[in-house]
């Protein structure tokens, strides 16, 4: 494969860059009084509007022309089909199995692993409405009215969002996330738990993540604090896991085990068992529906042509500000509460899945790949950081994640909240040039030397692109489009970026040397040999801890 | 001011960087096994290990000729000694005033600030002890046991992050803090509570921020709904503000409205009345706890000369890695789940001070200034986003916070916490070459063309830089250390970049254009002249809501 660079799409769209690059967005507005039908789509039940982004149809064809020299059809059916894409780790990537709902087999080493993703699914539901029901009691026959996920990573991200973006849905035992080492977390949430009603779910495909079976192990000693019966453990623990033997040697019952596979990715694992949590906390019917609204987007994705195509198109505007405009971060806004966690799941999926320097053929790229990804909702990412969107020397490209409907309203705030989604969007683009500055000030009767040297403050450069996808309200299944739609688009930049996003080499070096220095703490041990740094810190960490 | 691009010293650190940009920090360890005990530094509880950036002792010198000549020492002082520094909007920066220990007057338009700041803390440990205590009650004659502040911005990240912070400390009511316009969170914060208990403190300087009155209304609603008596706001209403007027109008009593001043910014309010959420928490004793280690900071970064100064150090390798290595945003990674805002709370303090691009005399900038502040707590970002961190394309300087101890010790879990962030910052700096790489694999059993296939995946380019700061346990006082650290850092960088970090005009517009487009949103309101797109949201808003 040649690097993508030397294509001639990007070739191509380095020319075009080089023409758009002195355009301002506001012309281009002006220029055409249509070009928001030209740039936005509806898909399912979201409104994608892309038109204050800074290109012409020319750009659209040249990113749908990249995407065909980067083979991108093929990419997306070998892995819908389930070839091993995941080349550094010989594994397959479908988590699109975990929400197939057609009839269509996916194969893999010959077998169809549908029939297993649908029996986990089934023993999910029963699952979960033995515990919802209240059939499932715990040590003391009580029901459960609370449920405690330890995972981290994937195992944490991923349905912590959800459920917290679903609450409005929740009617379960109430859901509570441990994934830090730091005993302080699992010590804050514990502590208005009662053990006779808390019921964990250990989620850790190997079982051996250090983080996660320090908290179970701490979690099931308060377990056995409570009852002094280690059979008590059966009724409070469950597993999400593949290593059987681990799980059983913990005390948990292997019927409470629940499985998955080594082509579920962490970062892509809420749609398996790892959403167990989600589904006790707004049952399966509505876990079903969000995996129904990913099955939607997927669809979208394999069947649309790219320059109708969401996540093809969200894509490639990424790799033209990354790569082009020379962005080097991307803010999501979501003017949603609910999804409060949602640029922090996304941190993960997209920092861990193209944070990468090496080609899948072990070149290094030459070029930027994955961005850094942050965001906070609004209203109050406006009050905190959009200083620097509208009128700092970074560009930015934002994402507005905006529900028509309020799940809770209150007189007019949620039509507020709108408001400001839609203005500051108009905002990034427009911006505020002098004479207008200068006309504003003119109204506020200061003195001719104080206009002056106000304007240039009071100036917005404008020009700065945003994406705007807006749903009706947040339900389940719009949560299953949202989050398949990044899902994809992270996916069709690793293959132009031409990058495994499905590894993460990245984060085992760290792992190795905390092993290393764990030991070291020890006011008796010896230091091996560290930089004088890690030495210095490791001796400071032994003097702080003995005063 | 001539442009800082054009002082003497920043040529120099021009020509420095090009002779350093080639060395990595393997080789600067290697060569000088004293570099820890160089660049290391104990100040009051911190210790700040800066030994792990590409520096050598010749770079602090140059950071110190920059300082000088950016003529940092006088800047310093007119901070403390109450110049208009702020110059756009005419105003005293003096945050360090609400912390001054010292019998030093602080004098603003020939008057001492101290006595009111002593007046207003008086009056806040005054209120505090009677709620604490019970005295004060609600209209049906019940103790306090729940506290909502409202507020945005500055009026919320601050105390939301410290009561979050110390909540070790929390003996007091219990903090909640509803920011967010979005309705969904002032109903799921009031779901919990009882209006006979909760006590709401609305926090707007102006009293018309538009987001907080509209929530302070819905709040002052649901007392009104449960008691029926406009004399119930007096029992469960308190004001953080400066308007009389409009405080008495909502019903507060104005004994109960607690003062703060214009040389106060929203981004540094938390040690003033804005802290009140703080004192009610963890008891006025410890809030002063909070402001003495901030008041520690101020002495330290006014007295310190710059080779020992740590904002001063912490900003100028800020500058250094975003004016000459091209960084855009630097990760603050707490290995603290206390301090899980605080990242949050940096990103207003950061972003919005210095995310400008004109300075102070109203010319463009032409160099970049403030970057974009992310992170999240370790261990969690570690199975997150840090694979970007160690093998991206991007450099991201890091700032690791790493208490010794724990506050709730549970096993080695803390240990485990230390061990991994002493380890992350290790293995950024060193990274694992080729060799190490290949070295590593030959034990794993692999087939050499797999081996071959590997090497690069598993390689780290190193090089990384990071800060330590190591404390022994999240005090108050430390954390008031740690907050003033990096206001005085964003203070600095401010005046090296010659912005005004004081100011935020560019949050204006969007603003404005959200009255524009509120009106708008309804059916039957003319869509007034906006570009295409934002007009075609107003269309699809008003289409989606009638569905």
């Amino acid at each position: 494969m040649p690097k993508p660079t030397t294509l001639p799409a990007w070739q191509a769209l380095q020319d075009h860059y080089r023409e758009l690059a002195q355009v301002p967005l506001r012309s281009l507005f002006a220029d055409d009084p249509d070009r928001f039908s030209l740039f936005n789509l509806h898909q399912d039940d979201l409104l994608f509007d892309f038109s204050k982004n800074r290109i012409t149809s020319r750009t659209v064809d040249l990113f749908a022309q990249l995407a065909d020299e980067c083979t991108l059809s093929e990419d997306i059916e070998a892995m819908f089909s389930g070839a091993r894409i995941n080349a550094t780790e010989g594994r397959a990537v479908l988590h699109t199995a975990l929400r197939n709902e057609s009839d269509r087999p996916v194969v893999v080493d010959g077998a169809d692993v549908m029939p297993d993703v649908r029996r986990v699914l089934d023993q999910m539901e029963d699952f979960s409405q033995k515990v919802r029901s209240g059939e499932w009691v715990g040590h003391t026959g009580e029901p459960i009215t609370d449920v405690v996920n330890i995972g981290i990573g994937g195992s944490d991200l991923g349905p912590l969002m959800v459920v917290q973006a679903l609450d409005h849905y929740a009617d379960g035992p109430k859901a509570h996330f441990v994934s830090n080492v730091d005993p302080t977390q699992l010590s804050q949430t514990l502590r208005g738990l009662s053990p006779e009603t808390t019921l964990f779910i250990i989620a850790s495909k190997t079982f051996t993540t250090q983080e996660t079976l320090a908290n179970a192990k701490a979690a099931r000693q308060w377990i056995l604090d409570a009852f002094d019966s280690f059979e008590a453990v059966k009724n409070h623990f469950v597993a999400l896991s593949t290593n059987r033997t681990q799980v059983v040697e913990f005390g948990i019952d292997p019927e409470n085990m629940f499985a998955f596979w080594d082509w579920v990715g962490g970062r892509y694992s809420l749609w398996s068992a790892i959403g167990l949590s989600i589904a006790l906390s707004i049952g399966m019917e509505n876990f079903r529906a969000l995996l129904g609204g990913a099955y939607a987007m997927d669809k979208h994705f394999r069947n649309a042509p790219f320059h109708q195509n969401l996540p093809v198109l969200m894509a490639l505007l990424g790799v033209w500000y990354t790569n082009f405009f020379g962005a080097a971060s991307y803010a999501v806004l979501p003017y949603d509460q609910y999804l409060a966690r949602f640029p922090a799941f996304l941190q993960q999926l997209d920092m861990e899945s193209n944070g990468k320097r090496v080609r899948l053929d072990g070149r290094q790229v030459g070029y930027e790949t994955g961005p850094v990804v942050w965001g906070e909702p609004g209203t109050n990412g406006q009050h905190a950081f959009y200083q620097l969107l509208h009128q700092g020397t970074r560009l930015v490209p934002c994402d507005f994640l905006v529900p028509v409907q309020s799940l809770n309203p209150i007189g007019d705030q949620h039509e507020i909240l709108v408001a400001n989604a839609l203005a500051q969007a108009e905002a990034l683009m427009m911006g505020r040039n002098e004479a207008e500055a200068l006309a504003e000030l003119k109204g506020e009767g200061l003195s001719e030397t104080e206009t002056e040297r106000l304007v240039p403050h009071k100036t917005f450069p404008g020009n700065r692109p945003s994406n705007s996808i807006l749903y009706k309200r947040l339900t389940p299944a719009v949560l299953g489009q949202l989050i398949a739609l990044y899902e994809h688009k992270v996916f069709v930049q690793g293959r132009i970026w031409q990058v495994n996003s499905f590894d993460q080499w990245g984060v085992e070096l760290g792992k190795k040397l905390a092993k290393v220095i764990l030991p070291e703490l020890e006011n008796d041990q010896p230091i091996s040999s560290h930089d004088s740094s890690t030495t210095g810190l490791i001796q400071a960490v032994r003097q702080i801890s003995e005063k």
